[in-house]
């Protein structure tokens, strides 16, 4: 016995077994089709890049949290959001992009946190923004959430919630009440109203010195009830004179119409006034997203429109509007509560040849075939008794299994085996082929159908 | 203005604009398909890990290039290839594992080397291993030069070479000339054969004293010329009653074999005896891949068989065979030389909308028919002028553009234009849904068609 050095991963990492991964995958896939399916450009940018780039705007929480050190002579930082790298990339790269740009990233970042439960240290997230040079259409702000609806309709979720609504409605009644000089405050707390309730958001905001007959107004209004309709009604005939908040509310009526053409259903989204999201970055559409029978989660992925993306680095004006999915977080709430759930394959192939002997000329011939006509495809090649084989192909989950033994080798002739339904079958080589092909393409159009007609 | 910090990357990072983000995607998806086709299943390991665990091996050159820090107290490191956090990996879950254990992985590598052209700090490495317990069937070892040919001939290359030897034959052949002790200072030495060429192998083997006519004899050895089968006759009638010689040969035998079934070209394979490759690490089979007319650029894609990949982390013996893909150098080289071209498109999307002024209604519903049939679909949203909308189609370089104006809204009708041929055909809503939904089926099957028949 040889002295070895225990084998583990630092707490906050996620690793999963093949099994988890092939799922975890199947969410990243999902997000990335859908990203390529509104014309989002993959993005790369570097994990590592130097501090003094990076860490620009940073301050506070966030730099505490940062992976930090020294190379050499040289000041780096890992990551910790997307944001940064790519309003870094814009203000270096703008000459050579096309406005509006539209791009997605997926990939790990880093966040140096204490561990606990639900939270990730280094975590995936999926980013889109498009951002424009000195303006971009309001229109934008009505996709985002179709890429949100798509999404999560297509990992077979239906009881969602995008909230919406647009920073400048309540900058502009806080303006109206003469309140702006407290307004960073009173949205703080207002963002708060989930978590701390009607009486929470009363003491806070009394501490505040808000006036108890504002602080009444305040939460009337941002608990404002109805139907989108309703509430849009609401606001329009609120007659407050006030330049932001009627821009906001003509910008909120322009992406609620777009929304609904756009084929959203009316009861995967809302109005919601009480949303506040990034203070000191977003300026107008604001969106969270959240599962109606699971409050506790929190907003599953967020966003919204801002002023200018890269002021830190450039000076030309880039506004924008993008959303963030946080995958690993979205992974590890969705497995404990039973959302993904693995098909219990541990592979990706599809068929999985078992040679009965060791002359396994035919399994090769037959693999390349089906490889040839794109199905993932195994071969045990392993000596061992029948019964051993059938194990490994019961634990690696393949939907088919072919068996070639002397009968099939001198009849050029493939037996397979229907894992699902138990049904087995000897065709000869081509048939054989045809049927793996067509049993595959199935599989595929059943996931591929259009997602309603 | 404001005072901006000069958005920059590190030296040695690789980051690239959209169109070009797109190949490097292709070529990573065509590695990946192919992987999954051979039924591996995706691992995805953290970046960072403790340096205790992951330095368990490493030494000398490698140690040096490590990104190593603190964090708290803790000493960590980022990971410089996916072959040691694989090892650990298995050895921290093998009670969770299937084996034979088919894996592969896809990430970014850390090796802070000095930046020089064709150098990179940070690039990807695409892996494949198999993994047994105690022992691992000798073919696998031919299904692994099929997931080489498949990826380079997928990707247009067909003018490559996959060199490949056995350790076992050359290690024999040095212990029947009673040279075993000067074992690993000759391969190293033979390794070079290509660069130094044969005089330098000359001199630098009289330096390490190996007697004169035992240089001729090895030269003459691993020089052997001929066809495979004229190669492995030759061995086979050698004479040479050395065990290892002649397990070695015998394997090689089985592995030309299985690689004819699995019906790889002759073209595409030769024997090697000169290739050494990793020679405290691999024992059996080894791999090394070359493009004919650019035989400067080294082995794109090398790898073979190892008796045990874990040994600092488990007693357990895990044999394995494996090669891999250093994909950020390998994209380089084929940019570099125009191996790889961007079709010129700056966005996945297939149709790019262009409705003629602000109602937006027809192109959102338009967009969402063709989203819902999974047509990658992109809207321009600003107001601009026709000549700025179609500059704009054209630099992003969509096949297709619909245009959508007043015409078409009033008879709920899409103008589609083919932007290869020129052609421009109006057709009703449904029509033209079904034609796009056509035109992309036509392209994907022209990607997707089989390799052979």
């Amino acid at each position: 016995m040889t002295n070895t050095v225990k084998p583990r991963i630092l707490p906050g990492f996620m690793e999963l077994l093949p099994e988890k991964q092939i799922t975890f995958n199947r969410l990243m896939d999902t997000i990335r089709h859908n990203f390529e399916a509104f014309g989002f450009a993959p993005l790369d940018t570097p994990v590592i890049e130097l501090s003094e780039v990076l860490l620009a705007k940073a301050g506070g929480e966030t730099e505490k949290q940062i992976y930090r050190f020294n190379k050499g002579d040289t000041d780096l930082s890992l990551r910790f959001d997307l944001t940064v790298p790519l309003a870094r990339y814009v203000a270096e790269h703008q000459q050579d992009l096309t406005f509006p740009f539209k791009r997605y990233q997926i990939g790990k970042v880093y966040r140096g946190e204490h561990p606990q439960k639900g939270r990730f240290r280094e975590f995936y997230q999926c980013d889109i923004d498009i951002i424009g040079r000195d303006k971009l259409n309001i229109m934008h702000d009505a996709e985002v959430p179709s890429v949100i609806y798509n999404i999560f309709t297509q990992l077979g979720i239906s009881e969602f919630t995008i909230s919406l609504s647009n920073r400048k409605i309540l900058k502009g009644f806080f303006e109206s009440m003469e309140l702006s000089d407290k307004a960073t405050d009173i949205l703080r707390t207002v963002d708060k109203l989930a978590k701390i309730g009607m009486d929470g958001v009363r003491a806070e905001l009394s501490r505040y010195e808000v006036p108890a007959d504002k602080v009444d107004q305040i939460l009337n209004f941002v608990t404002t009830e109805g139907s989108n309709t309703e509430v849009l009604n609401k606001l329009t005939s609120a007659n407050i004179q006030n330049e932001a908040f009627l821009a906001g509310v003509q910008e909120l009526t322009q992406v609620l119409h777009g929304m609904q053409q756009l084929g959203i259903p009316e009861k995967n989204y809302k109005i919601d006034l009480s949303i506040a999201r990034g203070l000191d970055y977003y300026t107008g559409t604001i969106y969270e997203t959240t599962l109606n029978n699971y409050k506790e989660i929190g907003s599953i992925c967020s966003g919204g429109r801002y002023e200018n993306l890269a002021s830190f680095y450039t000076n030309e004006k880039l506004p924008g509007v993008g959303i963030s999915i946080g995958l690993t977080r979205l992974y590890d709430q969705f497995q404990n509560r039973g959302f993904v759930r693995d098909n219990g394959q541990k592979t990706p192939a599809v068929m999985l040849i078992l040679p009965m002997d060791e002359d396994i000329d035919l399994a090769f011939r037959f693999a390349t075939a089906l490889r040839n006509h794109h199905v993932p495809t195994e071969i045990y090649m392993e000596q061992a008794k029948f019964a051993k084989k059938m194990t490994y192909a019961n634990r690696v989950g393949t939907p088919l299994v072919a068996i070639i033994g002397e009968d099939e080798k001198k009849n050029n002739a493939i037996t397979i085996k229907n894992m699902q339904s138990g049904e087995q079958t000897t065709l000869g080589f081509e048939e054989a082929v045809s049927m793996v092909v067509h049993f595959q393409k199935n599989m595929k159009e059943l996931l591929e159908k259009p997602i309603k007609m």
